[in-house]
C-alpha cells in the first residue's frame, strides 16, 4: 500500500499544502489557498482604524486554509486519508495569539470581537517597539545572560514585546488570556487535543533556551510586576525538541483536516528552519537563505559562537548536533511591491500591457541592460526597519543619488541591490565571528524566478548561490519531519537523503562584477553604518 | 501719441514677450514661444549620444521667438512697430556660445553642426564639473582674491569651466572660437550690430568685478596654457554697466524683431534679476525667490560683506547704489516634474483624468491632507547638484524615512519640503554673515500657483512672504530697463515705481507648524552637512 505525508507551510498571504510519496520522495500533488482577511493592516471589521504599525490576522482562516487544500490536493490526486500516515506544519514566527482554557482564541469571543489585541499579532506586526525598547534596555542594565544569544537585541517582533504591548493596551485581553501561544502551537492543539510549545519557537522568539529556560521571574518583574509568575501559566513551559512529536490527530483534528484519527503530527517548525532539510542542508558551512517578501538567512555550526547582531541560535533547533543560527531582513520582496504600487509611471504599466508582460518582467528587463553602478543609486534596504545585524525595527529606506535623470528601473536596481548587500553585511558578520560560509543556496519563490537578482546576488556576495529546485521548500521540509514522526524514517537526515529536492541551477559570480561592487558596497557601509547607528537624530 | 516697450524674457524651455504702455504702467498683451530644439541633452541631430551631464540649445530658437512672439503681440494688440520706443532682454545665465568674427554662433557653420561644443551651452550643462573642480583647485592654491566674492568655490555651470570644457573636448571649435558670449550678449549684437558684455554676466558668471577685472592671465596660464591671452581676445572686456544701454535696432535688428531701426535696447540682464525692478525690490532688507523649474534668491545690500557658499555679488548690477547678491538652487520644479514623470503610479493617474483635475494640483490636495512630519520622510533636494550654499554639482537627491506605507504624495510633499529647507539653509547663511533678511517676495510660476508649496515656505522660514502678482516678472522687468533705455524714465527707480505690480497675496507663518518643522529642519541640516562634505565615498 502507498504511503504519503502531507506538508503544510503557513505563509504571510497564504497557505500550501504539498502531498509526498514517502518512500520514493515523489512529489504527488500540492494545493494554495489565500487568508480571507489577509492582512489586516489598517483597519478592524467595524471600520476603527489600526495604528500605522499593526499587522493582525484572523486565526479561522488557518483553519479554512487547512481544510479547504488538504481536501483539494487529497481530491486532485486521488489519494485516500487513510493513506496519509503523516501531517507536518510550518509557520510564519513569531505570529502569536491569546487563548482562553478551551484553546478558543478571544478574538473568537463576542465579547473581544473588535479587540485588535484579541487577534493574532503577525510576524510583522510592528506595534511593540516601545516594548522592545523597554525590555532591551532592562535587559542590559541587568546584564542578562540570555542576552548574548540574540545578538545583544531582541526585536520587537518577538514574543515578550507583543505580550507586553496587550498588557498595557488591553490588560483584559491579557487577563482573559489562558496561554499566548504560536499560530503553528495552536494549529498542534486543534489537530491532536494536545497542547505543545515547540522550540525553535521558543528558542529563536520567547527568549527560551535549554539550559536556562526563559528568563527569570525577577527579570520579567523588572519589566512589568503584572508579569509575575507569567512563566509556566500564560507561556507554557511544556517545550519540546525536534526530536519529538506533536501528537496525533483526534477527532476534533479530522474533522477540520479531513485526515484519519491517529495520523501523525511532527512538531511545528518556523517556515523558514522547515526548508534546510527540503535543501538537503546537513552539515555546516552552507548558509541557506530563504528571498521571498521578506528574507531568513539560516545556517548550522558545531560551537555555538556568539555573534553580535543575530536574530538568534538554538541547539538542535533544526538538524540535531548543529546550533541552528537564524538572521533576517524584515524586507525583501515586499520592498518590490512597494516599488511596484507606489512608484511605476503609467507608462511602464502600459508597455507590460502592450507588451504581455508582467510589471516585475518588464523591470528586470530594463534593469539588466544597465550596468554595474551606472545609476549612481545607492539604496538602504530598510523599508521593513533592520533585522540583522543592527536590530532595529525604527530604521527606515532609503535612497541616495537621485538626479533629474534617474529613471524607474535604475531604482528598482537599486533595491535590489539594497537587499544584496543588507546580505553581505550579515554574512560578514557571520565570518567576522568565525563561522565561515563556504556555499550559498537560495529558495523562496524570487530565488527561483529572479535570475538577475540572483546573478547580483552571486556578485555582491562573491559566491556561488545554487538555487533550490522547489519552490515548496518549506511545505517540503514539513512533510520530511511528518515522515518521521510517522515512523517512516530514523531520522531526519535519512529522510532528508531520500526526499530533499537536488538543485538544477547555480549562479556564479562575474569577477568583473565583483570588482566592481566592490566600491559600491563600501558606501553602503558606511550610510549603514551611519544612519543604522541613528547619528542623525 | 501712445508710447510702449517690449519686455523679452528668454527662460530654459520658451521665450516670452510683453508689451507695456510706458506712461502708464499698464501691461497691454503677451506672446509665448517654445524653442523648436527644446533643450538638446540626449543626442545631437545626426543621433550621436550626448555625454551624460550635457544641455545644449540652438541658437537659431532664440532669434525665431523673437520674431514669433513680437510680431505675434504686435498683432494681437494692434500696436505699430512706430509705436515701440525700447526693447529689453533678459536670458538664463551662464548661456553661453561660441561665434566667428561675424558674429555668426559656429553651430551655424556646417563644419561643426555635429560638434556638440559648438552649440549652446544651456545654464543647466554640467559637463565641466571636472574642470570647475580644477579651476577651483588651483584659484585656492594661488589664493585668488576674487574667489571669497564666490563664496570660495565657483559652479560648474559658469563661463571659465564652460570654455575650459570646450579647449579640451573640442579644441578646432576652442581655436575657431573669436568670442564667448553669453546669449543675451549675442541677441543685443544681432538687434544693434554692436558687441557688448552686459556686467551682471560678467560679474555673476564670468568672474569680473569693477575693481580688479578678471582674473589675471598668470591664473589663466596656471590653469591651462592655452587660455593665455583670452583676457580681451575670446573674452570681451568691453563690459558695460546696467546704467549704460545695448544700443540702437540697426537694419538686420529691425529685419530679425519686425521693430523700427532706432528703437532703443536695454543691456540685457540676467533673468532672475530682471525680476527685481518689476516686484518693486529697490530696498535692502527683502529678499526675492525666483522659483521655477530652479529657483534663484536675490538680496540687495549696501555693504558688499562677503558670504560663503553664495553665487556672487556685483556693485551695482542691478539696482545702484546697492550690491546685489544671488544664490541658487539648481533644481526646484523640475524635481515635481521628474516625480511626476518618473514616479507616478498609474492609480494616480487614473485618478487625475477621471477627476478632470492636473496631476500636480491631485498631488496637491492629497498632499495638503498630511500634517506635519507625518510621513516620517526627509529629502535632500539635489537632483541637480547643489548650487547654494555648498556649491557642488556632483551631489546628488536622497530620500530618507522609506517604509512599506509611504505613499506616492508622501514622497510629493517630502519634494517640496525639502526645496524649502534647502531655501532655509541660503537665508540663514546670509544671516549668519550678517545680511538681515526681513520679508520675502516670491515670483515665478510655482509661487503664484502653489498655495501649499508657498505656506510650507512660509512656515519653514518663519517669515511672510508675499507673492508677486505677475507671473511675467522677469519679462515685465525687462520692459523697465528698456523704458530707462528709451529715455522715458530719468532712472530704474522711477520706472519701477510706475511701471512695477504690486503684490495681491501674502502668506504668514503659522506659529504651530513653525514649531513642527524645527526638528525636520534639524534633521535635513544634519544629513545637509554629513552628505554634503561628502563624509560618503
Amino acid at each position: 500500500m502507498p504511503r504519503y505525508v502531507i506538508g503544510m507551510d503557513y505563509g504571510t498571504l497564504s497557505g500550501r499544502c504539498i502531498i509526498i510519496d514517502v518512500d520514493s520522495g515523489e512529489e504527488i500533488g500540492e494545493s494554495t489557498a489565500y487568508y480571507a482577511h489577509g492582512v489586516i493592516e489598517e483597519q478592524m471589521p467595524n471600520g476603527q482604524k489600526l495604528p500605522a504599525a499593526f499587522a493582525l490576522q484572523h486565526p479561522n482562516d488557518y483553519l479554512d486554509v487547512l481544510s479547504e487544500t488538504i481536501s483539494d490536493v487529497l481530491a486532485k490526486t486521488g489519494i485516500c486519508a487513510s493513506e496519509v500516515i503523516g501531517l507536518g506544519i510550518d509557520f510564519t514566527s513569531c505570529t502569536l495569539l491569546p487563548i482562553d482554557e478551551n484553546g478558543t482564541p478571544l478574538c473568537f469571543l463576542s465579547q473581544f470581537e473588535q479587540e485588535p489585541h484579541a487577534y493574532v499579532k503577525l510576524w510583522k506586526h510592528h506595534g511593540a517597539q516601545r516594548e522592545a525598547d523597554e525590555i532591551n534596555a532592562i535587559a542590559k542594565e541587568r546584564n542578562e545572560a540570555w542576552l548574548s544569544i540574540y545578538g545583544g537585541k531582541i526585536s520587537c517582533e518577538w514574543a515578550l514585546p507583543k505580550i507586553l504591548e496587550t498588557l498595557r493596551a488591553a490588560p483584559t485581553v491579557y487577563r482573559n488570556t489562558a496561554r499566548f501561544l504560536e499560530a503553528g502551537d495552536w494549529l498542534s492543539l486543534m489537530l491532536t487535543g494536545r497542547e505543545t510549545h515547540s522550540a525553535p519557537f521558543a528558542g529563536y522568539k520567547a527568549l527560551w533556551n535549554e539550559e536556562t529556560g526563559y528568563p527569570s521571574n525577577d527579570f520579567m518583574i523588572a519589566v512589568d510586576p503584572k508579569l509575575d509568575g507569567i512563566v509556566g501559566s500564560k507561556l507554557s513551559k511544556n517545550v519540546l525538541g525536534m526530536d519529538q512529536i506533536a501528537g496525533y490527530i483526534d477527532e476534533r483534528g479530522a474533522a477540520l483536516s479531513g485526515l484519519c484519527v491517529g495520523t501523525a503530527v511532527s512538531l511545528p517548525m518556523i517556515d523558514a528552519h522547515a526548508a534546510m532539510p527540503a535543501l538537503n542542508i546537513t552539515k555546516d558551512g552552507e548558509l541557506m537563505i530563504i528571498v521571498g517578501t521578506s528574507a531568513c538567512h539560516i545556517l548550522n555550526d558545531k560551537n555555538g559562537k556568539k555573534v553580535e547582531g543575530i536574530c538568534g541560535y538554538v541547539k538542535d533547533g533544526v538538524i540535531p548536533g548543529y546550533y541552528t543560527y537564524e538572521a533576517g531582513q524584515a524586507a525583501v520582496g515586499d520592498i518590490f511591491d512597494w516599488f511596484i504600487k507606489n512608484c511605476l509611471p503609467a507608462a511602464y504599466e502600459r508597455e507590460a500591457i502592450t507588451r504581455g508582460m508582467g510589471i516585475h518582467a518588464l523591470l528586470r528587463e530594463k534593469a539588466s541592460r544597465l550596468t554595474v553602478g551606472e545609476s549612481g543609486l545607492i539604496a538602504l534596504d530598510w523599508w521593513n526597519g533592520n533585522r540583522s545585524v543592527l536590530v532595529d525595527s525604527s530604521l527606515t529606506g532609503m535612497i541616495l543619488g537621485l538626479t533629474l535623470r534617474t529613471k524607474p528601473e535604475e531604482i528598482y536596481r537599486a533595491l535590489i541591490e539594497a537587499t544584496a548587500f543588507g546580505l553581505k553585511i550579515i554574512v560578514d558578520q557571520y565570518e567576522q565571528y568565525g563561522i565561515s560560509i563556504q556555499r550559498i543556496c537560495a529558495a523562496g519563490g524570487i530565488a527561483k524566478k529572479d535570475d538577475m537578482m540572483m546573478q547580483i546576488y552571486a556578485d555582491v556576495l562573491n559566491r556561488e548561490i545554487r538555487i533550490a529546485s522547489t519552490t515548496q521548500a518549506a511545505a517540503l521540509g514539513s512533510a520530511i519531519y511528518a515522515a518521521v514522526a510517522a515512523g517512516a524514517y530514523e531520522n531526519i537526515q535519512k529522510a532528508a537523503e531520500r526526499i530533499s529536492k537536488p538543485s538544477q541551477k547555480t549562479y556564479s559570480p562575474c569577477p568583473a562584477h565583483v570588482a566592481a561592487y566592490q566600491p559600491l558596497f563600501e558606501k553602503y557601509k558606511q550610510l549603514h553604518d551611519f544612519l543604522g547607528n541613528h547619528r542623525i537624530s
